[in-house]
């Protein structure tokens, strides 16, 4: 097996386009810019939780470092530098398994596919890999960690508390469509045509709302990704805003599986924001420059912080039970 | 079992001393200091490969940061700002084991004691804890990967590539003391009193030498943690330096366990480090002002880059064949 210092050097070190110094020392040096804070978060992606072990490595190395990047959308921020912690397992990402005949696309190793992907989403939102570790770990546990470090001008990041009563609510895309990728995937449901490739899109290699949310900088009170389920982030939102919530969502599917996953299923990585009444015109401006549907789906109210209630088209209370997505749970 | 929020809120939510934003947004928000570059780097440490599952928690807890924290003292930076990523399974950091009779002083469940040890090392070093993320795994798979961002002033950071032919080689501490220590506990050998005190706490509670690498900036040429072993590192630091290097090491241990752990032993955070001979005396005493032994162990010379050689008080040559630690050979 190849040691720990080939793999890095083989597939993980590139010189940095935006550092002093990356991979190869005991620490990577880099340069923040004046007037701006940084932006900090780390997100887990485990074997079996997160994804399972005959998932595309390719789509998993976009998909490792594109929810991090949705942490930094969510705040306003502009993403410039990674970490990447990588326990390598056997049965996955440890050795070379042959390429099937006739498809030489998907030849190489499971960990170079794996790093084609991770760049390639790195080199579309202008990110570099500055570091990190890789060991060894049990069968069935391989696991990924990133770190990543986006920059804002100051005072103005997107945070979950500044939501406003009788501020507007408004999602970006479609939500739902991870959970219903997976539900195909796990035969639960049966999907076709471009809506079952939107979904496997969604779940697989999900598109992190950068510019959507360098944009909501100077029009969002607050801002959060709904990576737990849209019912369970807009609580987070309410309850660090001190505030309540009315949903009332133009085209959420009728009660079943739809409906669940548009409510409550996790891994998707599209925005929920919150914004004043009077900039509603700007915002529907904003999603038709950026090709992106933006739709208001509530309003923030006075109420018990956290709390929301959904009704549906005939104004009937709808609020599910469950909210969202809980690893512990 | 406790919801992921839960976990989070009750252990790992502190509020920063020196961040605009910690636990609990889609990301932390700190402040870098002008005219400072920033030092970034990410460890892991996995069960059955870094600690064992009987490992003592509040232990582990200071340790997992004080790996980190070696990184920044070998680039001779401030630490400042942590996150922490922590895959809990079954057997290990998700229950409350019942505490043993007559033990009040280890009560509390495992991630609380987890996370005593872990915030006792972030006091020590005025770190904070920022962010994070905790998911499930699977058995036996407990892994956990921290971040650590420091700051040094522009340009004084010190590299594994400034060693030049003709420096003093020096180490710090006592090299090998971990790896005894787990020799000790896996019955490899046998140690007692003092000694036996001193290796288990280089195993379990190591202490990164911030403040010695802060005070290399002004006279080391370049520096390294020997956290894959004294011989790997040295090997590191002279490659990227373009040098060989000779040693001599008064008080080397005989051949046999003692020796193969002061030269090859992994798990150490002692700063290996390069000097001109010139300033020799500044050295000595800087090690007698911190109290921590500093020792002059050979020098650079002209040879192919990362080679190096080990001679016994009778200039007899000993290179061993093996030089470090690899968790992947």
């Amino acid at each position: 097996m190849a040691s720990e210092f080939d793999l890095i050097e083989q597939y993980f070190t590139r010189r940095p386009r935006h550092a002093e110094l990356g991979v190869g020392d005991d620490a990577a040096i880099v340069r923040s810019s004046p007037d701006h804070e940084l932006v900090i978060s780390t997100d887990l992606l485990v074997e079996g939780t997160h994804f399972f072990s005959d998932v595309e490595p390719e789509s998993l190395g976009w998909k490792v470092l594109a929810v991090n990047l949705s942490d930094m959308a969510a705040m306003g921020a502009t993403p410039r530098w990674a970490t990447l912690g990588c326990v390598l397992c056997p049965g996955l990402g440890d050795g070379d398994p042959p390429a099937p005949t006739g498809a030489p696309s998907s030849s190489g190793s499971w960990l170079e596919q794996f790093s084609r992907g991770f760049f390639a989403c790195a080199d579309h939102y202008d990110v570099d890999l500055i570091g990190g570790d890789t060991t060894r770990g049990r069968s069935g546990a391989t696991t990924f960690s990133v770190t990543i470090i986006g920059e804002v001008p100051h005072g103005v990041a997107l945070l979950r508390g500044g939501a406003q009563v009788g501020d507007d609510i408004w999602v970006s895309g479609t939500p739902g469509r991870a959970a219903l990728g997976l539900a195909h995937l796990q035969s639960r449901t049966e999907l076709n045509g471009a809506h079952l490739a939107h979904c496997l899109t969604a779940l697989q290699r999900p598109t992190p709302r950068i510019e959507l949310g360098l944009a909501l900088r100077k029009v969002a009170t607050s801002a959060i990704d709904i990576s737990d389920g849209l019912l369970a982030d807009l609580g987070h939102l309410l309850k660090a805003s001190g505030a309540s919530a009315k949903l009332q969502i133009a085209g959420l599917p009728d009660a079943g599986l739809a409906r669940d996953a548009y409510l409550s299923g996790g891994d998707d990585y599209e925005l929920l924001f919150t914004s004043p009444p009077a900039l509603a015109s700007e915002i529907v401006a904003l999603g038709q420059s950026l090709e992106l549907p933006l739709q208001r789906i509530g309003a923030v109210c006075h109420g018990q912080p956290g709390t929301l209630s959904v009704f549906d088209q005939h104004a009937a209370n709808i609020t599910p039970k469950r909210r969202g997505f809980d690893h512990f749970s």
